[in-house]
């Protein structure tokens, strides 16, 4: 790690707002410096409760997440936000969002903000904003609140970071509903409809209670929780309905813990981060072996030139691909 | 490969239709003998020309491919048909459409039928779909047909399999044109209107032209053959255009032919198939030595105990990754 990493690394655990940010940077230039930093802050992470929020466009997420801050900050605690839009390049919507809520808190020392754009593969975004949210608990935030816009498999991965996944919908999206994914109904711990003074939130609220009793019905066998998913009304642009909202998070982090199920969640997700680095590992070293004057070139070349069939290929390196265990 | 399985292939490859439909049925299920059978056919692969067809849902392209197959039939030439539905279940809507060709060609020896619905996950429904494509060539039918609905990534990864490309669309897919992925404009070696006496149809012609010519002009030094993608009107229903379809695809195919590209194009694709290969093959190792007993479980024990980072834990096993050359 670069003297100045180490630097900003012991000046962020020491409260430096600023060190945090350039590390953020850091983390989203996926500079090679990020695995030491994360490795050096490890110690420091785990305290910090992460909540998720995912919804369509317009559904009032950005006006949601300012409302809970507010409530949060009430009782004293500290909160991060991170707003992920994997649909906008790097100076698109987030960043405007961004500007508009740095106004809102722009003075208060007890709330930090930043928002992640779209940069290279989308795959990519989910693993910077995993590396984000630990430099947000590292940092010392209570809660670390995770915006996602879209219901795309790039929001699904970033929400499964969260402790607590909230989706957020309007009467609007009645459509989104119709079409929503499987894992989206899995990965939700409390509905919300917000702007539920318009038009349809009724009906909205009632398809959504049938379609978590359904399918709380279909898990009831591998169901993991004693949970009953809520669904509530919010009209986050006056406030109504936000204290419920964040009352339902208390309750769904004490079901959590009491049955030991928040260390459960937690660890799931260290094992699929251990796997997708692994992953992205191998990737890289099978990428390096086929590439110029790699180990496994001249198998390319033959392949290419249609003299070997590929699964003759796979068959002659297979025994080389075998993982050893790591040194003693 | 068990008894059964080489037997077929030397029935298969003395012309036996069944046992082509038997070995289509072993890839698709992805018994493990799969990879002997395509090693034994590759010495006769690599002269059947494949043309995709991709396109909205409701764009014609089944009746299209039925008109295609009626006036390739009339060169006397054999042709094979792979329908690949991947939004559809195993008993869904391909098996249909199956249907009603099989009534048309039934009587037709030197047409071969096969449709494909998702099974498992959806990149291994383009890795099968490859393997298929591979046994109608060694069954030695002179033009394989393979058609897809629809216009995301699996539908990319089956198109990239054929030599040549058709995208077809209908006056009603203009939305779909709005939100066209680049991917598809870059696969498209001709553009279809299909049912080009609906309203609309005019529009939607001129609009592709301007597609096609800007992006040309953006790709002017990468090209890689100088084609002219044409846009051509057809009313598959009763035939208009289809004969200036297969003239054009005669078109792409003898400037390819000419270009030495043809080749450069199927290497590009071996060279594709032995990465996904490869990576599979990774990954099913991967889950092995993250299993239980497996060389990496200890570590992976650590860190799902939050003990070991993550980013620590790759630094631990990086060296173990090295890709050996195959033995001499």
């Amino acid at each position: 790690m670069s003297e100045t990493a180490t630097a900003l690394v012991d000046r962020m655990l020491e409260g430096d707002g600023r060190a945090l940010a350039r590390l953020i940077t850091l983390v989203e230039n996926r500079t090679p410096g990020v695995s030491e930093v994360m490795r050096r802050i490890h110690g420091r992470t785990g305290r910090a409760y992460t909540v998720g929020l995912t919804g369509p466009p317009g559904a009032g997420k950005s006006t949601l997440v300012d409302r809970l801050t507010v409530a949060v900050r009430k009782g004293g605690e500290t909160v991060g936000i991170v707003a992920v839009d994997p649909t906008s390049p790097y100076t698109g919507g987030a960043v405007f969002g961004d500007r508009i809520r740095i106004q809102a808190h722009t003075l208060d020392p007890g709330v930090f903000i930043r928002s992640m754009a779209t940069r290279g593969s989308q795959g990519g975004l989910a693993r910077a904003t995993a590396d984000v949210l630990r430099l947000l608990d590292a940092f010392g935030l209570a809660w670390v609140l995770v915006e996602t816009v879209g219901v795309g498999q790039t929001e699904l991965d970033v929400v499964k970071l969260a402790d607590t996944t909230v989706v957020v919908l309007v009467p609007e999206s009645g459509d989104a509903i119709q079409t929503m994914k499987a894992g989206l109904l899995e990965a939700a711990d409390i509905f919300v409809v917000n702007k539920a003074d318009r038009e349809g939130a009724q009906r909205l609220l009632t398809e959504l209670r049938s379609m978590v009793h359904i399918h709380r019905e279909g898990q009831q066998a591998s169901r993991d929780l004693d949970w009953e998913v809520p669904i509530l009304a919010t009209e986050a642009a006056n406030g109504a309905g936000v204290d419920e909202l964040l009352g339902a998070i208390g309750r769904h982090r004490a079901a959590l813990s009491a049955g030991g199920r928040l260390e459960t969640r937690r660890q799931a997700r260290r094992v699929r981060e251990l796997r997708t680095l692994l992953l992205t590992e191998l990737r890289r070293e099978l990428d390096q072996a086929l590439g110029p004057g790699g180990a496994l070139e001249p198998l390319l070349q033959e392949v290419e030139a249609g003299r070997l069939d590929p699964y003759a290929a796979i068959e002659a390196v297979r025994e080389r691909f075998r993982v050893a265990p790591p040194p003693a």
